[in-house]
């Protein structure tokens, strides 16, 4: 990788749920796959379900990724995880998930998506809901194709 | 007061913005005047609009307030809280007032309550919602009587 | 407990090792006990050891208890703290510890200790060490008179 | 980068004073170089003095960095910060650096140092002191090349 490229470089953020459907599942490791072909690094929870499937469809893509997990253990992180920051924190380590991307794409989660959406439309970062809970102030995204638009739009990439 | 009381004395929380309406400061205030014959505390994010009003209200019922603000800056805290902890941590100090309360009750605000109404959800704290977000989960209630009631029943006093 | 004696009322701060010796205890019970005389609150970090012994003293003395935790399981706070705030931020609990109070006392303690220490000097919150860690900053006290002495001095009580 | 090397690649800390004289910037800015030649990450706090230094001479190297920063604001991190972690969390954010890190080695600094130092003696992750704090339980070294040798043989590399 070159160095130039690597400096202040853009990080996309994904957030869904620790569990999810098979289908999910499929959708956010088809979403890694083209994100890493459009910023070279991603961030997330750092756990399972759509954090891990958006993990290794972005290693797959050629991606570098980050899981800020709420634990001091590395070991609790999914094992598509590149860089691990083990805060320790629980769930106020949302807040820095968000914080960490340029762009925050939203799939289908509980209540701990909800709150990093909140976080998203309060820290002022955009956030694009697929298929994910509808809150005023998401952009809303039908298929991945439009998140990859949306997000290159706005990385102005 | 008796020293027999306070021990682990149930700690009631409310949430809102921190701005906000004439009419939602009074409906605040008049909350926190008839929970102070509920509970002995209070706890909410510190700041003005409707913690403060709700603070103000509690203090004139007679109850003893806890304002966990995101800064180190203990003047930041409105003029109505009696224990300032000053945590430094921004907005990851929403997940601390709701886990210090045993239930909470949210008034209208915006993305910072969706938030802490977020992580009562994700963290079993039952959310109480007066005019606020609708969210699948929350109990609702229409007036300062209801909520009472709830809060009665949920405390088991 | 008269309300207006209550308001931005000083909270004391006591932090120490999580287990410690009997003697320690005792030590601890006795300048909580003391320190009750002095300030209507008190802050430490809501475990065993010095903290359990320092919160059962202030309260014989009659005072209020704040315990600031590392996780979200209230029954994990010592049984002498009257009101618990379940931070589940780990180890970055103890800035808030420190930051909460006006001045703080370090007894015999470990790393923890240590650390909290570190941010009182650097946050300026005065700390005076009884037979706890010699760091270059922290005000040096022999006995639990020169304690009180000194807090009266900073508190201008 | 071979996608290989980077999963799960060991992460170095650096931790030391935000202002600090000439003669330890130029031992941070050389240490960073060669830590580059055992290592693919390092992370730090990410503002300046020791944490600008290191961070250059680490990308000077041809490694990758990753700053912690106390603020929301990316701007604040030093221009040789690869990767902005903007956690908002104060002093608080301390214990992430650390612990992000599989060995810590501690320049000179402040009150800011030791804080991390106890948390590394706290959490168990080993530390090097060059030239900083002699607390109980640190690994001292008195050149870089002797650094060197601890981080390789602590690593097994």
């Amino acid at each position: 990788m070159d160095r130039e490229t690597v400096f202040r470089k853009k990080i996309i953020g994904v957030i869904g749920g620790h569990s999810c459907h098979k289908k999910v599942e499929q959708l956010a490791q088809n979403l890694g796959k083209k994100l890493a072909k459009v910023v070279d690094f991603l961030v997330c929870g750092g756990l399972g379900g759509v954090m891990s499937a958006v993990c290794k469809g972005f290693k797959e893509g050629g991606g570098i990724t980050i899981g800020i997990i709420p634990s001091y253990d590395k070991d609790t992180a999914n094992p598509y995880v590149d860089i691990v920051i083990p805060t320790g924190l629980g769930l106020a380590r949302n807040v820095l998930v968000v914080k960490t991307a340029e762009v925050v794409i939203a799939l289908p989660g509980e209540y701990g998506t909800l709150s990093e959406i909140a976080y998203c439309l309060q820290l002022g970062v955009p956030v694009i809901s697929l298929k994910s809970w509808n809150i005023k102030g998401v952009i809303k995204a039908k298929t991945i194709e439009e998140v990859i638009d949306k997000v290159k739009e706005i990385l102005k990439i």
